[in-house]
């Protein structure tokens, strides 16, 4: 079998290349130290990886700026994954995978999850059990909705910071326009309204935990062995532990909520949690 | 075995009697026929019921109407299943169990289905099957969190019309108290304020639709198999479907949601829907 090609936007140090949620959530289903024996890298340009870690197939990472995925997109044929705001130009977005061996480009973190359950049934972890599409639906639409927004507005300005200029001037430039503010705007540490927004998440994350709290003991919301809706969850975390730093204060902050779940979480995950 | 006893607030008329979503949820997970054999009935007030349907455990009905709920639940040793707004005063509410085989009172229908699946794992469908339950908690919160409030606008009206005269008066009294409304200005048929309510119903009907599409066309949230999530849902269907009629225009709008599903879903669940 061939590599799959994964494309992500880098950051800008070597430990914190991976950092993107959306493609985290590929990475982790794809885990490479099982498929060794097999095949030759082709091209590459994402992070899609927690999923390509837990499927456990072997692929690499083509690194791309951001103002560069739509052309690069253009040039290989990959599809675009939304639309834009007009309702009609298509959005090209990472993560993008492209499997060699059925010759498909897949763009979108969920569709790529999919599709690499479907076509590859028998490896690594199974992310879709039977009966738990529907279940695992509405965990993901839940963590989103539940913390998505607060835990955006603490990381952003650190995502920024995190990227290499040429994509840093178009995350600030798109994001800023999006959001009507400046990023250093949106939760200025040590105000009131900075504050205001980590109240938020601890509040959302102290009712993610309650979910978990119900698993009885299991580290994962698949019980003992992780599933798609895990990376859900867990490319967010990788996302805010990257691009705050391991060793930041904020990252501290979210460490000491909920008992430490979720530094714990990312721990139980690590062996699904390389960068290749 | 003896027969559980389930408590539970009527309606007013025969073919409507059970008609609370709170205690639907738990009716579902009980399913009588199957153990026909076993026990002698003991005492009972309420309609927990998908949940002992499910389960297929015997169990009958006690009625109890709102107002006598607390005396009830004193007299007979029941605990409070929360409390009341000042953080103190113990607050009773149905469903609650009777399990005269280990002698305890269950409240509130989470922790009934809880126990009837620990206590009786083999009995009936596995509630919550192994790697299940942190999605079912998530799935749970989502259901509530997306349809409960437009649900609750666009039948609270109706329950009252639905209840015997001394329930109808305390629904109305409390209710009202903590809306700060008439239940007749929640949502007035016809009216802009009414058609919001409808239109906030039918965009959360699609969100929750998107994630059974994901579930590649079966039936139930676990599945080929319902799981205790699917009577979260359940419930509350069949709470809009009893209070508004089966033939009314209100329930008409809700069955022509998402090509029908609503309907479909309930339909499905009819072999666990039994009053007894």
């Amino acid at each position: 079998m061939k590599d799959i090609i994964f494309y992500d936007v880098p950051g800008k140090t070597e430990e914190g290349k991976a950092w993107s949620p959306k493609t985290w959530i590929t990475r982790y289903v794809h885990r490479p130290t099982y498929a060794r024996k097999t095949s030759m890298p082709n091209f590459t340009f994402g992070s899609a990886s927690f999923a390509l870690n837990l499927k456990g197939l072997k692929y690499r990472t083509e690194w791309v700026e951001y103002p560069d995925i739509e052309a690069l997109c253009k040039r290989l044929g990959a599809p675009a994954s939304d639309v834009k705001a007009d309702g009609i130009t298509p959005h090209y977005t990472v993560p993008i995978i492209h499997d060699p061996n059925t010759g498909k480009f897949i763009s979108d973190s969920a569709t790529i999850s999919e599709y690499l359950d479907t076509t590859y049934p028998t490896a690594g972890v199974r992310l879709f059990p039977d009966g738990s599409r529907v279940l695992q639906a509405a965990f993901s639409s839940a963590v989103a909705s539940t913390c998505q927004a607060p835990l955006f507005s603490v990381v952003v300005l650190a995502v920024c910071k995190h990227l290499n200029p040429r994509s840093a001037e178009y995350f600030r430039r798109t994001r800023e326009q999006k959001l009507g503010s400046k990023l250093e705007d949106i939760a200025p540490e040590g105000t009131g309204k900075g504050e205001t927004k980590w109240k938020e998440l601890e509040a959302a994350m102290t009712k993610i935990a309650a979910w978990f709290e119900l698993g009885g003991g299991q580290p994962f919301a698949g019980g003992n062995v992780p599933v798609y809706a895990d990376t859900q969850l867990a490319a967010r975390l990788m996302w805010a532990r990257t691009v705050l730093g391991r060793d930041s204060k904020q990252w501290a902050r979210i460490k000491a909520m909920n008992g430490g779940r979720w530094e714990k979480f990312l721990q139980d995950l690590e062996q699904w949690s390389q960068v290749v």
